[in-house]
């Protein structure tokens, strides 16, 4: 999150807490040294179980909303479904001590799910040597490298931030929310999710694309508000993804991935400049 | 990280890449349109494993560098060792493919570990009922809440965030890590670790104080260069660490994590501000 995004938090314009906003009680000390209790906005920040067939496979720490996209997302990802069909249904658990926070998806009978191999995070545990070269090849296996010949322009990447950040303008006030968003190659918004959690709205994102069947997102742009690691870029390509842009830096591995996968990753965008670091041939004035 | 951290990534200073920074070739773009081809700095990432008696208990990416303190953190804040004695050595594995990223620590023979509540994260998978309440109360099972009677000056508060950016002036060229530093209550700082990830930057400093007998930091303020989750929150608490500060914005979880566990928790320090979201007692003029 930028800077001037949060010194917006520091003043909440908005009085509605819901499931992504909770009101709350601040004491606030200014540069004089006086302390005032004000009202305050923070991200919700609650726990989801995502149980597959009945079975728990991942607690993830997540802002609700969206939770059927962020437990559809989370199995398309980790290579459990592949196609809309493979979900026969995502629905609250109620017979859990807190059903709004328990997701149990019903997959179609003929699809072998590995428990095992599920709950130790498929990409996080290749057995071929734990190296980034080895987590790369593994993810590989599952999704190959991407071959869309789409093009964008620059100017339509520099747009994008800005409309990403006027897409959360309800939201903004907390300055702790994650934003990720998949635009068309035209720069139209598809879908923006917030979270705590940033590859959970990366997550919300792709279940979205998966659920709604606007699906795969081969001729779209990921941009994602804050840096862009390894995980993210995995993620983006489960989804086909070509486009990938962060608003702030790259790790090396998600350089590397990006090269080996084919993918195009912009880092730093912001204003009317950015920086290249794989696929530069599909950016063209 | 702040918007000024990330321009001066653009222009790195240093040109000499480590475990921790790697050079890289980027295609910079300018306001005007025009591209250049430049050298650039980003930040490592690569998968560590962590192994427990030979069993792998966890895969994380993290920014190479200070691995046994990770490992050390990790197993402290899940709960697994309590006191220096119970790690006999943390070795990195030779026989494995990527040694440097393999890690095997050796407990304490008398040491009972329950591999299965470990590989699924202790605190994250409560059975008595998923919700933010559960997840704190699972927490304190663990750790119970702290006593600290510690004060502090806003002035020694106002002071860290400079003496964080100082002592990661070699690092921050690429915009790309989140840092985690533990200070006396009297402002001196005691260590600082930086990482793609901000758990491991957290695990890595408790692990340093774990490892090096400077422990518990039951006087001392954690310092955060990003958001305070609940994970944070846990972690620090682990550590029985009685004040918490972010530069960024806390979550609502988060919040209700310190006030229910005795910790003091600031968030937005930046600038001669900072929010006060709980134990106020231990800030004093």
């Amino acid at each position: 999150m930028s800077r001037e995004n949060a010194q917006k938090a520091h003043k909440p314009r908005l009085a509605v807490p819901n499931s992504v906003v909770a009101l709350n009680k601040v004491l606030r000390r200014d540069s004089h040294g006086k302390s005032k209790l004000e009202n305050d906005f923070l991200a919700v920040e609650e726990p989801l179980e995502i149980r597959v067939q009945g079975r728990s496979v991942a607690v993830t720490m997540r802002t609700p909303g969206h939770d059927r996209e962020l437990a559809a997302g989370f199995l398309l990802t980790e290579g459990i479904v592949r196609e809309r069909r493979d979900v026969v249904g995502i629905l609250h658990c109620r017979a859990a001590a807190a059903p709004e926070n328990t997701l149990n998806v019903f997959l179609a009978p003929s699809l072998k799910v590995d428990f095992a191999q599920l709950t130790r995070h498929v990409f996080a545990t290749s057995s071929c040597g734990l190296c980034g070269k080895a987590s790369i090849e593994s993810v590989h296996q599952h999704f190959p490298p991407v071959k869309s010949r789409v093009r964008v322009t620059p100017q339509t990447l520099r747009q994008l931030p800005k409309l990403m950040r006027k897409a959360q303008a309800t939201f903004d006030q907390t300055g702790g929310l994650h934003a990720a968003a998949v635009f068309d190659a035209a720069g139209k918004l598809v879908v923006l999710r917030e979270d705590v959690g940033r590859h959970n709205a990366v997550d919300k994102v792709i279940g979205h694309g998966f659920l709604e069947e606007e699906w795969p997102f081969d001729s779209h742009i990921l941009l994602v508000s804050g840096r862009a690691s390894f995980e993210i870029l995995q993620k983006a390509l489960a989804a086909q993804v070509p486009i990938i842009c962060a608003v702030s830096a790259p790790s090396s591995l998600a350089v590397q991935f990006a090269r080996e996968s084919g993918q195009t990753l912009v880092g730093f965008l912001r204003g009317d400049t950015m920086n290249i670091y794989a696929g530069a041939r599909r950016i063209r004035d």
